[in-house]
């Protein structure tokens, strides 16, 4: 079979992790898989929300958006329209849980680190690509903590990837983009830690449903794809990688 | 091992599904599954969302809410924040794909079908008690549609029904309570059809990651559990369950 | 003149009143009225709204919401509308009025009580079944209070009932349902003490005004209803109904 | 007794009502009660809201609303806080229902009238003003339909007029001042035709329970009230009144 | 050239200053400019918002709303579309910036001074009118505040008045009404304080844009309005005026 | 004097217009001045808003936003909040003016084009920077449109830029960084066309008045800028450029 854009079945797009990408945040990177182009920041702040007030413990907490023309056609800014969708909501969701399984929340101290995934251009896959590229910004942005000694070690206790499996014309492949993701049957967003746990396994068969050989077969194609970004973060990462775990 | 309630590390909650709990909707059940207890309505619409609009196909949606006092301190109504919350929206779009998953929208014709799940008691594992009375509720409305002949068919694929699994002080076990819930490592939802297909696996080990062995362990007695719980929702239905598929 | 539902004019509907009705509530009863059912539950806060704080005194409120399959059709959800309609704010402060006339709020002490009356079936005089009902989940609610010691009495001074009355064909009668009360000219809720005065008195002539002489005999079928549910009420109660006043 | 002010115990305030106030309204006045100050307008609008389009009918509704200066402190705006308190939908609701029933809608045709009412200074009583004023803001909008022959008749079947009352230190009073209304333990408003019928009677003992002779002495006080205002009306409207019933 | 209403080029419409116009608000007035009428008020809180909290400051702010039949027709309550325009943020802003450029807020004190104004009747130059009553309101505000001993000086250091100037028919004229407004190429808005220096420009040609010249001739003839209605506000002032700067 | 970042008195920062900046938008660019980043895009969607439906003519919009980490410390974002902010909609507002100004809309047709200005870093002037970037993407998406045949001529009149002037210790200056900008004492942008007229002048002197002098001087500096980012703006375009006015 041969992939809509030429690619191996289990074959990732070409993956780049631009790091401090951004002027001001604390830590930030942009992540290209494709011609999907995430700006993902990490913004530390000296205290925690309410239900951990006087806890001795910390938070991470992601937020997600689309840039308008992200999009092939124009979305609706979520500003404008005066709340944010479903969708939307469960992508935060996932990027923070996704985040704080690696954090150590009680060494991180009273601080919420802000994790900001901005969408500058969408061709699939934009909510694991947010989660591999955040995960680079929040170890930069705990790095710089280490340096300036507010902390003496970076309070991770894992590396954290993601990537999109799915079946396309019957057959399970790796990294969807669009036009994949727009045909598959099953879709299916897995994020695994370094030592190769997994952290989330999300699989829809909308379309319909699948079987488990199916299922064992994408989990496959999910640890080789976390196995290949969790080298590119690394990279990314340089010496910061070895003070991490 | 003795679970907190005495179950075995296998055994499903004592569940039964009431039929035709509320006078005037289409289609309707109040599930209870030990103290969880859901009101699941279904309701008909004899027109379509505008995405959907002339083109002769129909469409399943779901609400989900907890009753203020559903639960053990009060949750403050959703109406008077004025906002759905994240994990709402969240558990709502999945009651809705689960749906979806086994209806033949085509045959539905112009139709939408509105599915509300009222949580009246949360003892854990509502929104898959709510998937599994819901199916119910739907095929109880689609067969009244069918009696009065607009339709000549009951336009469902398969029967389709949810439950919990994790991993509580280490071992896997199925059909989590409340108690067992807030101690879990790794909760997952696994939602099947009735030959044993999967619609959705949405597995989170937000306290600590899970390995492949462990997520085959619960697939297992997720399997398990939707086998029992299809039998259930057949003693429900009754003849009806004949009409389906 | 024969009723709709056979009723003699100044006869209620079949009237039954539940108690602990909810497990986690700390009172709660089903009320129903013919078809008409609403869950009422009372819930104990330690702390009172910012205008009452540091004066020692304690408060009650209600909040009102129909199930979407309430109704004969469905109605939209106020949660998805991002806001509580009307009718529902004017109910919501209406039950809150009526609860509080009886409630001694010094002797309450700095606690709030939450009020929530959610309507599972709706067929007419869903706001006077919520008082009458909300009455005996606060009374249970505060006895428990009164049980744990943590008040030396009940704080209720009186016990308080609601019915509604209206000119339906030309005549006056008792306990509308909701064909009667879409046919009403004239609709009035009368809500009273168990020694037979007012506490509030809300008749509207919309479609066509009305006499003294009608609005006299509209009273006296109300005071007749109330005398009669307040006798259901203590028999729900039970040993608690002697503790108040 | 001698009340707060000098009056007597069923004396109104002073009361004025300065019709065509506003240069653009179709028909707008300012009344003034003692210190309560209200401008009132009506705006003709050619079409009906979606639940009537092509009934051939048309609608009557109301808005109120507060200047931020017309208390003794300042009131936050309801359009900063972004909705509506329960209190002015209340208002706003009774207010539409009251002159809604001496409109005849069918006379009126696809038309919508928006009464607008706001409170440039309040000193108690602001809905029962509201309600009288609005009331000949109405009639002279409709009175300018019908002189431009859109219509053939005014089609109102009656006048209407509110007035609010009340027991004040233990004693049945007319016209309730703000300080009388907070010191009040019986309020009750109570809306008229000018043939002497009832078209809503609102009573609350909030603070106290009242007795059926209480009840009946407040209402021979209002119907005095709206007899007098019902004449103060027909003065504003000169000609004009005779063209109404 | 003649104008639409006959004035000269440089003719302001005639303006009259009501002080004192609202019983309750600390300082106020009704502002006419021919048909332009804005109740402008001046309310004193004791405290400051979060951001200026501790610091010793004061602080000025306003709102902006125009009454529904303000206009020649009726106008959407911000109230019930339940949010603020952007047309209406943009004027309040401008006018608490107007408002801040000559008060003195470290004189002020630990204070807030919220202005309040509203359009009663709109036909042109709402925005300018209501600073240029809004000053007068604020003025006799601080004034009360200053008799009462609260402060020992009125902290305003200039007065300021706004006006606005246009280009109508190919003509640069002074204050537009909304007739000349609705056909202006080009639209400026000038405040000044009372020793002519400029506090802000806003000069607009959405139609066609402006040349050097233009922009000149514009500003002489604000400055020659802005003098005139210094004169009106000194004479509402009266004795207050010459505690000012 | 020496400005804080080493420039002349009237020089503006580097300047870089990066056009097709997005790869799925009719027209974009990213636009750089200093450390102040832009992404303009332009999106054409066939159909107008309703106030114009059915005229012939087209529309030109603007959104403006800043990403959360564009800077110094985390902006909260608007769709969190639930509402766009007074200074965001002014900004959005300025943006579609100045754009209107030099578009034809009758030679438009009956499309709207919707401008998107996201911020990725800022460092003062981003409005100034949004629309002399957006005039780019404008041009670029009408160019598109041109060449697809949809119009037979580019419906540009003239070409516009913006830039923002101040006086900083003193001294009139061009093109503020955000450093300069927090100690302005007087703050003005200016919007021009390519002809060297005015569409459009806003200047404030919040922290004092400015006399007519130092507005002249400003708005030299201001015509300096615009003459040469009008050149960098032709640069970008290339042939494009031919083709307007």
């Amino acid at each position: 079979m041969s992939r809509f854009d030429g690619r191996e079945i289990d074959q990732l797009r070409s993956t780049k992790i631009n790091k401090d990408f951004l002027l001001y945040a604390e830590g930030s990177v942009l992540i290209e898989m494709g011609n999907t182009k995430v700006i993902c920041s990490a913004s530390i702040e000296d205290r925690v929300p309410p239900f951990l007030k006087g806890k001795g413990t910390g938070w991470v907490t992601a937020e997600y958006s689309m840039l308008p023309r992200s999009t092939q056609t124009r979305k609706i800014r979520e500003s404008s329209r005066g709340k944010v969708e479903g969708r939307t909501q469960e992508i935060q969701r996932l990027i923070g849980r996704a985040l704080r399984s690696v954090v150590d929340l009680d060494a991180l101290g009273e601080r919420t680190v802000w994790i900001d995934c901005d969408v500058m251009q969408a061709d699939g896959g934009t909510r694991t690509a947010s989660i591999t590229g955040a995960f680079v910004a929040l170890a930069l942005a705990l790095h710089k903590l280490y340096e300036e000694k507010a902390i003496n070690k970076i309070p991770l206790k894992n590396m954290v990837s993601a990537i999109s499996v799915g079946v396309v014309n019957g057959e399970p492949v790796l990294d969807l983009c669009y036009e994949e993701d727009s045909n598959a049957k099953v879709d299916m967003n897995v994020i695994m830690t370094d030592n190769g746990e997994f952290v989330e396994v999300q699989g829809t068969g909308e379309e319909s449903p699948f079987t488990r050989s199916e299922l064992n077969r994408l989990l496959e194609l999910a640890e080789k794809g976390n196995r290949e970004l969790n080298e590119i973060q690394r990279e990314a990462l340089g010496p910061v990688a070895e003070l991490i775990g």
